[in-house]
């Protein structure tokens, strides 16, 4: 039985949704999960659910990582040998071998920092990067990376094309996925200089590469997996953030005094393709073991979710595979 | 009178929204308009329209630059003294003084290039930059640079800033606009190497700078002006061109069948909003004289808006002001 450790303590509104999610994901895909938080937060909410026939367990952790960890002190809480905060702990279960991943909703550069500093990286990767699902006119593609590394090489640029295809391919189960290059046109020698000294490495590469590929080709659906530097993948995750939001905002306050239910209906459904809420988490890419990142905001479904792209990942036996091509 | 000369054969339907967009800015604007581009293409569609009243009139360019020039062969054509093709005559208009701006809809590089060889840098500006009018949720702001230079030094985010502020504050009347240093995070300390570095030039500098604005702020329109490397504002822009066209797209396709016309306006109107065809093009910054860029789709509005920005830039002497402010 796949067992994932969920971390309690991620979401804005920890323990609910991270709990809530937990039993789903438990209940729906018959995995073990492992709850690690606050058991005097945890227990209160866990006693009011079903939890019977699903296999649910807790592992105190009396401390927790929040979004004012940052800088030094945040490397210390991540590294220390005893450092019992739920990332640490939860992460730990992993690097012994007692679950199979790690699932959190907290803050971002303390799930990185405590898988790096915990799980080490991936043989053959220099920089691990953070990869998530990005929503597409045609469904969704691989972002990699969308902020871990503002500053990149381009063999930096060629692990995460390998990392992020191997992704693709196991979570989408997409043959061959096609690589793009994300620049500032699609034409060949179009690029900075990190885009025009990768084009040399994606091509000798024994990946699908497609070539350059410019913003509206990543929102097309273009390719499966867009490759760049965490500064430019966060710019484009934001800028496609701001834009939906604000034409969604700019919509519902329109329709909300309209008579047209079914409209709104439809504009809702729709408005979820681009709500970042609702797809699974960043994958930290390039860490020896499996951890996924959700959205602060997650709500139970994107933990549902995220614990789902956790499943696949340990039965596809990801980290084997992108090990097997890294090298 | 202020002079405007407008490319004829500048835009993917040359000459007609040319030179409908340039009869009603002459008109309108009380402007004068000269024409350059091929006289047998441009006077049959003339003749046919009403010009009595305003002062249009056409210089002869038997060439034209396409999409296909680039390279090499387009600097020889951009820098010839003798070059005869529109975007070369019209620009040497500018430069002699016989016009006070010049208007195309053609091949941005070539446009830039030409605009560079022919007119030179504006002194104190390494790098010219391409700014254009960029919707947000609370109108429009100005990005610069979004294409003309892909890899930048800190010395020219730093001019990219001060033409970006002397111009928000010229065309849009902006007093001390707000200049944003785009980036990976808002807080100070985020961001690529060259962010880092440019931060501490914006600080001193005399800009009203508000610090790192995310994608999402830049949509949001909390800065006036955005300031970026030309590599991340062409991603910027591309990602913000794709998102919103594909929820229109996905919108009109819905609302097609219905019955709500009233709806449909609406979104059309709105969609507008986003719609670059519909923007002022963008400026050329820092070649010493003032030429705008619009897309190549442009429209007659589009081409008048153009021209009244053109007008703009004259009148309230842009040139001189960004040579004060940037030494």
């Amino acid at each position: 039985m796949t067992r994932i450790v969920v971390d309690a303590m991620g979401s804005d509104d920890h323990p609910t949704p991270d709990i809530e999610g937990s039993l789903s994901a438990a209940r729906e895909y018959g995995v073990e999960i492992v709850l690690v938080g606050d058991e005097a937060l945890i227990n209160p909410v866990l006693t009011t659910r079903q939890t019977s026939g699903i296999s649910i367990r807790v592992v105190h952790a009396p401390e927790m990582l929040t979004m004012e960890d940052k800088g030094e002190e945040l490397a210390l809480k991540a590294r220390h040998k005893d450092a019992n905060n739920s990332m640490a702990i939860g992460i730990d279960l992993v690097k012994k071998g007692e679950a199979d991943a790690f699932v959190t909703a907290g803050n971002t550069g303390a799930a990185m920092l405590t898988a790096l500093f915990r799980l080490g990286r991936m043989r053959g990767v220099d920089r691990p990067a953070l990869a998530p699902s990005f929503p597409t006119a045609t469904g969704s593609s691989v972002v990699i990376d969308i902020g871990a590394n503002p500053d990149c090489k381009p063999e930096n640029l060629l692990q995460f094309a390998i990392m992020g295809s191997v992704y693709a391919e196991k979570v989408r189960g997409v043959k061959l996925p096609k690589v793009g290059l994300v620049s500032n046109g699609e034409e060949e020698g179009k690029g900075n200089e990190l885009v025009r000294s990768t084009t040399p490495l994606l091509k000798k590469s024994e990946l699908n590469y497609y070539g350059n590929v410019e913003g509206k080709e990543v929102i097309g659906g273009v390719v499966d997996v867009a490759v760049t530097d965490g500064f430019t993948g966060n710019v484009l995750l934001k800028t496609s953030e701001g834009v939906s939001s604000f034409i969604f905002a700019y919509l519902q306050d329109f329709l909300k005094d309209s008579s047209t239910k079914e409209l709104q209906r439809i504009l809702g459904s729709f408005q979820k393709h681009f709500s970042y809420e609702e797809y699974p988490g960043a994958l930290v890419c390039g860490v020896d073991g499996i951890v996924i990142k959700c959205h602060g905001a997650a709500s139970k479904k994107a933990m549902v979710n995220s614990i789902w792209e956790a499943v696949i990942l340990v039965e596809n036996r990801f980290l084997e595979k992108i090990k097997a091509e890294i090298l």
